[in-house]
């Protein structure tokens, strides 16, 4: 954590637990994509006490089951919208699922708190934006690449203590590995539920952008996508990006891809670089590329200072999880707005929607 | 220099002198950007001989004069123009002058070498194309951020050698630091002698672009300028950013500004990543932030063999001076053809065009 005046980091010092055991009750259900597992361990460590799982895949059940063991495997999803105790239901379905799942969650007047994207069409979050209104329940969103990185967080806190200044433009860097094709489901490669490359792994991107420029909206200035080199999946982007202008003026570009190289030491080189009016900070989050130092969480702060480099692992903890456990249990906004969730959702797909597509122009 | 496979550099094998003393003379004429040093050393160093200098204020003349002992001083423009000796004039005159200039040098049989952005409307531009077409000389530019930058040079050979695939997105940051107001000259600051963000430096990023894309042309997608903390200079760009589609489908984005911290060891904090489909480089031109390693020239390599870095200082030399001069003896085109010279200030000239000006947004 950062110190008043920002120069001294005191590790160790994790947000501390938002409630004692039993107080918040959690379930988690549909278990498509693995961050559910990320989830579901940062709301425990929080406070959180998880009571049920459901996923109509029985295998997936289990492997749930293995993870956290003493949890109760529900029979169906109604076991778990009907049951009192529980205030939150974490999920991870298929992306284009992921709206109408939160709807019943809602309805049965329980917090939701899905994966990202959150959603795929404009359609879903204007249904959403209905029942969040409607049922008086929170849609969280699990950002994941600010939220559950330390460097992310950190710089968080950099920029409120004033270290850059003003904040003018981020640029983030999303590269990824794919694997091979039989690594992912069949949806993962298909247009309508994965969302496209923009709506999906784009949302973490124009959600810290949001977030570290304090913008409450912006345009989509300019967005791309492509499949460069994977014709045996045509309705894959391997490739996207996009620029967007705040509302208050300031920028924001980022380039996603699937192609990070075999010879990288982890699935990809994630960077955000946060330029203010005095002083930059580049966060290379997962790997810093060719140094000996493994892993990630690599913070560089440039200002009328100096130069420093910090190894941000061990800072400052997850103070989301806790933020959005006291959220659910006070019905405030310290975590996350509602609005800024679904904001930076709806530019995902508005972005995606209106992305110009390189594929025929690369000669494909 | 790589081997053929890619993988060994040898330090130290600098490119030969195009021609003996004598072969090749050249000029200097408006010194007003400092760059005219970086050109006539190189081209001291490629083997061209320095004979004589010209510019209206005798400082800018006894400091040259200074730095190359030895050179003529001209009496006026004339004398270098009407000198059978001379075949190249290098020039770095305000740049909204830069063509006017050229055009004269053309038009007395020499080929003529500017600084960048060599010019700064398009019908300065249409003017330059068609005073090349009926003299035969060329109008080359020093986009000095690639063709004087070691790592640059490296980074070319190694896509050359397909150490990364085919070239994708190029990606840019070209921050600089202002300095005080009374260390730039009046025309700094002012957005017709100047040219503008775009035009100006951001001419580097998109020369950069083209050449390391292989993309002969592009379209600007988007491109915005702001003057976010210079009030006292109201026709002066701080900020500036641009998107750009290749005809053969790959993408750009660059960022340039003016708000280098006070705290970093050198003027600017230079990046190009460059992300082709079998790896990626990264370049930090002028410093690797926060490392103890001095000086510049440091390239990250990630491709299917694993990660590796390489400080490029001393394994290239600058080709580009070689074989400009062998250019102009031999009438060939192995530095830069005519048409990429061009086509790079075109572009920068259009997105300056057509910027969106963000200044209002941020409240100024």
């Amino acid at each position: 954590m950062l110190t008043k005046d920002g120069r001294e980091f005191t590790r160790g010092e994790m947000p501390e637990k938002a409630c004692r055991a039993g107080e918040f009750v959690f379930s988690a259900a549909h278990l498509d994509h693995g961050h559910i597992y990320g989830m579901t361990r940062a709301l425990i460590e929080a406070g959180g006490t998880l009571k049920s799982v459901w996923d109509p895949d029985p295998k997936k059940r289990a492997d749930f089951l293995r993870a956290f063991p003493g949890t109760v495997e529900a029979r169906c999803e109604e076991e778990i919208l009907e049951d009192r105790d529980v205030r939150l239901v974490a999920g991870a379905a298929v992306t284009n699922e992921r709206c109408a799942f939160g709807l019943r969650v809602m309805d049965a007047g329980k917090d939701y708190f899905t994966d990202k994207a959150p959603m795929t069409t404009l359609g879903q979050l204007a249904a959403a934006r209905e029942a969040v209104r409607r049922t008086g329940r929170k849609y969280m969103v699990y950002y994941s690449e600010r939220l559950h990185v330390e460097c992310a967080v950190l710089a968080g806190y950099m920029i409120e203590d004033g270290l850059i200044g003003r904040v003018l433009s981020v640029t983030g860097f999303g590269p990824y590995r794919v694997g091979p094709r039989e690594g992912r489901p069949d949806w993962f490669w298909r247009r309508e539920p994965s969302g496209g490359i923009l709506c999906d792994i784009g949302s973490h991107q124009i959600e810290q952008y949001l977030y570290y420029a304090r913008e409450e909206d912006a345009e989509v200035t300019s967005s791309r996508v492509a499949n460069y080199a994977h014709p045996d999946a045509p309705e894959f982007d391997d490739f996207g990006d996009c620029a967007l202008t705040g509302k208050g003026g300031s920028t924001n570009y980022f380039r996603v891809d699937w192609f990070t190289p075999d010879g990288l030491r982890t699935w990809g080189d994630g960077r955000t670089l946060i330029l203010g009016t005095k002083g930059y900070i580049e966060l290379r989050k997962f790997i810093n590329v060719a140094a000996d130092r493994p892993g990630g969480n690599h913070l560089f702060l440039v200002n009328g200072d100096g130069e420093q480099y910090v190894s941000a692992a061990g800072t400052t903890g997850f103070p989301f999880f806790r933020d959005l456990i006291l959220d659910c249990l006070e019905r405030t906004e310290r975590a996350m707005t509602q609005e800024h969730a679904f904001r930076a959702a709806e530019l995902s797909i508005r972005a995606q929607n209106t992305a110009a597509d390189l594929t025929p122009m690369a000669g494909r």
